[in-house]
């Protein structure tokens, strides 16, 4: 693909003329730039991103800046986390094929991809704080984690093709850092760039960061994040990273990617449905009138995990052809009982540091930094701090119980428990 | 440092003219080549090694040829395992200042290391077969084994340089396929390149070749071996590496240097001296006349693993620098007590990977390609077999009873166990 001269960050005036010579885009907004037309969207912490029409169609323009856009220049960030979002974006296409967008050109040194544009598809996180309804998204998400985690580590792929990916993610240190710090570290202490709303949540909060088993519990989980690189993690799989109509699902923006473990996606994805569950109380009009919501929710966390389950046994059946667990070893033998009983243990591995990881997830985005529009756009002070607290209280149960519950109807029965709680 | 032209194997009488022009071997070697003499003396599998002296000194230099020594041509292997060695043993020699060769100097074309010689030191390994003693090796061992260990992780490094180090030695994929292949696989089914000595060994065989959950571990052990990139390892940190003299211990032969779990080489290393144990009745001169030499053993095996975590938890409270366990979020909040509660666990979390690697690696060296003189060098069939069996079986133990041991005087009475059961 063609690179251009020296980074320049566009405007909505200078995409036109940037951009109006390359095929790629014009093969899908036509030859006549004078009648695009684009706004800038980004509404995440990072990036600069443009919507760009024509008559003819749209696509989306989307630009890193050197540095992080929630903080400013302060906080220098590099450019190539496009070029590890662009690599990410290329191999989830062909892990979990028609779940991320087509991307039509991408240019290093301008740090910049152009790719497919979703309508009417909106943020899943906005539409559940509006109190809507998908009723495949949650199938869609736990089949997009096992695909794009199953394909992407040592039991699918050819072991030094998976070693050179590695390496080539491990570059992706600053925005790996962004996470070290913020998710795992930050929230336990009293950290420079640490907000929380409330006065009210100033007791539980100094309680979690008295807390010593907690502290370790992360800690360990941390070190299995830094270390422990199992497969290409999405990264930062939220709410905020998935698009849905009502019977559409795409999964958008890993530029966190990272080699890491299984859990971490899962346990993330988890979680912000959990906080999407606690934050609805906040958004009702009437009491009581999210309640149903609320439920739906929860389903919404149990289907997220049994297609997840139930997809990845598949995977493990059928693609199981990397240096992991060799049909060579158990199938080939007449152990195929030895392969399941492997894969039994390797799920309740994933799901102990995946409510692990949504544990964490819970405090850091309410304590640390980079904060969830479910809580932020519930205006009621009191209300918004009863929400964020029983979802603080949940992810201390989540990270120092990870591995003692007997199974997803043990959370959610907890999750209930703890939403009809009385804590501020 | 300079580099050659094209790759050509060295022999004894090209290294002098071939060398002799070098500064960095003159200076220890004299500038008169003609008065130089080189014997090959690789006894391993993979290598060229000559000791090559002058009136002046004496230098190792140790080339690398383009496929497996031990198998010959028909298995290629690429030269730049000399790349990695190399800079394993820099980096080993900041972490462990004294304990590897010093290098003189390093040809990346030629894949070729010159550096220090060791004598009198022989290879512990034959030591160890002779009855011999050292009473500073094992705590030399959980020395090294701490300090490269600990230094080469997230624990203590910048992550920005782990992540950099992390991503070049995953390009050794050639090498740690030899581990991933011949250590965590070919011994548990038929594999072509598999060989065990005695018929006498084939129902044992059978039955672990059959056994499930010993299958499944041995996987879950691999995948923590592919994927846990904690720290940089020596990667075969068995006692053919590590050279003594009476009271002097030094570690040669990193070329298997990769990123893994930090219980990967403490139980190579531990399973090494197990073995050594197992073989002693194999060496006895009259019945019984290796008894109290056994109990010595087992006194190293308690002692490596005492010293290393003697030195660990010394590090831990001392150089933990890096971004896991911060300070910031224990000692700094008047939390001592949490950084000593992560400690246990994470040497909890060491000792169970150490034990499972060390029950796979007793498998590997009687049931795959690559051998032990331990064992070898019995001339009595029935009797190496014996050894041989004892040794299988604690194996077993040791992968699937990894978790279940109260501590490492439980392992060492199963080992007396065993040894004094009779087994064929």
């Amino acid at each position: 693909m063609t690179q251009s001269n020296s980074y320049q960050p566009l405007t909505v005036d200078t995409i036109a003329p940037r951009l109006g010579e390359i095929n790629a885009i014009t093969d899908h907004l036509g030859n006549n730039p004078n009648a695009w037309s684009a706004d800038e969207v980004g509404d995440g912490n990072l990036n600069l991103v443009f919507i760009v029409k024509s008559p003819k169609g749209a696509v989306i323009v989307k630009q890193a800046l050197p540095y992080v856009r929630l903080v400013g220049d302060s906080w220098p960030l590099p450019l190539k986390r496009a070029f590890f979002e662009y690599h990410a974006l290329t191999r989830q296409m062909a892990r979990a094929p028609g779940m991320v967008p087509e991307i039509y050109h991408f240019d290093e040194v301008q740090a910049l991809i152009v790719m497919q544009f979703f309508a009417p598809h909106v943020i899943l996180r906005n539409f559940l704080i509006a109190g809507k309804r998908n009723e495949t998204m949650a199938h869609e998400m736990g089949l997009f984690a096992a695909r794009t985690l199953f394909r992407g580590s040592d039991l699918s792929m050819d072991t030094s093709t998976r070693k050179a990916d590695l390496a080539l993610f491990a570059d992706n240190a600053e925005l790996c850092d962004i996470t070290e710090n913020l998710v795992f570290s930050d929230p336990y202490f009293d950290a420079g760039m640490n907000q929380h709303n409330s006065p009210q949540l100033d007791s539980i909060v100094a309680r979690l960061r008295g807390d010593i088993d907690l502290k370790v519990g992360v800690q360990h989980l941390k070190a299995k994040f830094c270390n422990n690189a199992e497969t290409m993690l999405h990264g930062d799989l939220h709410t905020g990273s998935i698009m849905v109509t009502g019977d559409e699902t795409k999964v958008i923006d890993p530029e966190f990617v990272t080699y890491g473990p299984i859990g971490f996606d899962v346990g993330m994805m988890l979680s912000n449905f959990l906080m999407a569950y606690f934050s609805q109380p906040g958004h009702e009009v009437k009491s009581g009138d999210r309640a149903d919501f609320q439920e739906w929710i929860l389903g919404v966390v149990d289907t997220v995990w049994a297609s997840f389950c139930a997809e990845f046994s598949q995977l493990w059946r059928t693609e199981r052809t990397g240096i992991l667990y060799q049909k060579t070893l158990y199938e080939d033998q007449g152990h195929d009982l030895a392969a399941e009983q492997a894969l039994g243990q390797r799920l309740h591995m994933i799901w102990v540091d995946a409510l692990g990881f949504a544990g964490v997830e819970m405090h850091r985005r309410i304590l640390g930094l980079a904060h969830n529009a479910d809580f932020e756009d519930i205006a009621d002070e009191d209300s918004r701090a009863t929400c964020e607290a029983r979802s603080l209280e949940l992810g201390r149960q989540l990270v120092v119980n990870a591995a003692q519950f007997a199974g997803m109807a043990q959370v959610i029965d907890l999750t209930r428990v703890i939403n009809r709680g009385n804590w501020t």
